[in-house]
């Protein structure tokens, strides 16, 4: 199999290279596109280095194609790479709620991965951190309604967003103003209650994408989700709330117990040694932290609980791995 | 009328000063007590100084006392000021639960303070800055459930929570690791789900205050409330992320109407114009940003917004002033 990244030098591209180091995919291959403007750039990869091509304009020579240039990259580019033979996981918005296209998070829903007609979505990260942790319960109790508050990285606008972060923290601490290109204002010290555009009904795409993802990764679309995403001024690791209504009662030790063997998750849940989820163990993990695990108190019988996943890793470079890994083994990839 | 502040060299001891400077609060003369360490001590007021003194082992020359000492303090000498003759307004959790002890936001519940007998309590500052938006919505629209999830400041610590995030952020910044010494865990650059002490129902003392008190201040104990309180690494302003049931629906151009005239309330919900709460603009004003208002999407007619308050100002010192005024303004602080 050949495999190639399209958006290699961007913060999800380095960290595709560095889960691809560990994963066991197998490929015969390994291309490396970006823009014409970071052709030749080097990149380090197991004992060596790649170099980075020019994006072409038509199909790229790869069987895989793992993407992650933005959306409208995607959307222009996609087809023609599908066209071309090549089956293509991507990382952007473009495809995700194109009934055509399955979004998938192994651990949730890996079947729907190899219904796919070229192109198969991962899902935003937000979403892929928190389902999860949701999956199981849904499956054993039945999520009713999800109320979910976020506290997302920088990185979540890519390598600038963390590098605007440290830069005008370091003007700040130097007694002067904060600068801002990434964000809608100034992010150090600050909250913004503002990631991706707003919708006509008051929530921004971000947010709704949390309702639309889940609930076409879980199949269900009876879930009830409402979400509110806030940046703040940390680099990587998002955090999210999250309130469970639930068909059937849950105790919190049965829903500890159950996360304790779900695929993906780390229940870390003993606040008497204040061990609960939090982005500085979460950075740099494959696995989602979830913990405060306790009995809701709008909601009796659901669920309370806080959830931490580095979303370059869960959210974007390790799923997309996964779900390649997935394909692979399911003799799903090949298509030429 | 004589008045006086106890521990007058914290953080909010420091911005009782400020917001003295700017109330209209009548009184003969001002004493600032604190620890007999910091006795001697001069703080700026108006256009001189005065200098603090050690608090006293009995009671207080005074007819107003703001207190804010911390919990320990207020629990052993409050009942001995009153003794001798004081009001106590006191800013630690050590009387809110009293049934005796009126709590109170004056915009929200002033007529309770004048049926106190010696002390009066201000609330925590998470609750303090929710309740003035969801009082009024409480009012005309009856809420049933209400779902926080905070973004608290590091100030909500004091001075020294503010000054480990300073310095602890340079130590990161300059490539070392971070020490903590006034948090659970390091600070810069982290999220921490733990403010206060863990309780028996897993929740912590922190998130617990936000449900006790809020059903205290709206006196209605039918009121079902769950938060989550998470540390967050800014210096000061609490946001709060807020879903509301609500037993007669209301629309968010209704609750905007109704907040936009609500005391204590500035509401600030532009997203067009990427206006909404945030600390950036929040902090230093006495009002409570109140923003993304818009309909739930898990409860039919219901309302979820976003709120930013400072609680140095309306969470702690200026809370506490506007009870002095609420209780000049009705003769009901002189009890000598």
């Amino acid at each position: 199999m050949k495999l190639a990244i399209v958006g290699a030098t961007g913060a999800v591209g380095h960290e595709l290279l560095r889960v691809l180091e560990r994963s066991p995919l197998e490929y015969s291959e390994l291309q490396l596109y970006a823009s014409p403007r970071s052709a030749g750039t080097k990149l380090a990869f197991r004992d060596g280095e790649l170099t980075v091509q020019a994006m072409p304009d038509g199909p790229i020579p790869a069987d895989l194609v793992l993407a992650s240039a933005g959306g409208s990259i995607s959307q222009a580019m996609a087809p023609v790479w599908v066209e071309g033979g090549a089956t293509v996981i991507d990382n952007s918005s473009a495809f995700r709620y194109d009934d055509q296209v399955p979004l998938v998070v192994p651990e949730v829903n890996g079947e729907a991965a190899l219904k796919h007609s070229g192109i198969i979505a991962n899902p935003n990260c937000t979403t892929a951190i928190a389902v999860v942790a949701v999956a199981p319960i849904h499956r054993r109790y039945g999520v009713r309604r999800m109320i979910v508050s976020t506290y997302q990285a920088t990185s979540g606008a890519g390598q600038k967003g963390m590098d605007e972060l440290l830069e005008q923290t370091r003007a700040v601490l130097g007694g002067g103003e904060a600068a801002h290109s990434e964000f809608a204002h100034p992010i150090p010290f600050n909250v913004i209650p503002h990631i991706d555009v707003f919708q006509g009904n008051g929530y921004t795409k971000e947010e709704m994408k949390v309702a639309w993802e889940t609930r076409k990764i879980l199949g269900d679309d009876s879930l009830q989700i409402s979400c509110t995403a806030v940046r703040i001024p940390i680099l990587r690791t998002h955090s999210e709330a999250i309130t469970l209504e639930l068909e059937r009662p849950a105790t919190p030790q049965e829903v500890r117990e159950l996360l304790s063997t779900a695929p993906g998750v780390e229940v870390r849940d003993e606040p008497a040694q204040k061990l609960y989820p939090m982005p500085l163990t979460a950075s740099g993990k494959g696995d989602v932290e979830v913990g405060r695990i306790r009995e809701s108190l709008v909601f009796p019988g659901g669920i309370d609980l806080f959830v931490a996943g580095d979303q370059l890793l869960k959210g974007a470079a390790l799923n997309a791995v996964q779900i390649a890994e997935y394909l692979q083994q399911h003799g799903a990839v090949a298509r030429r």
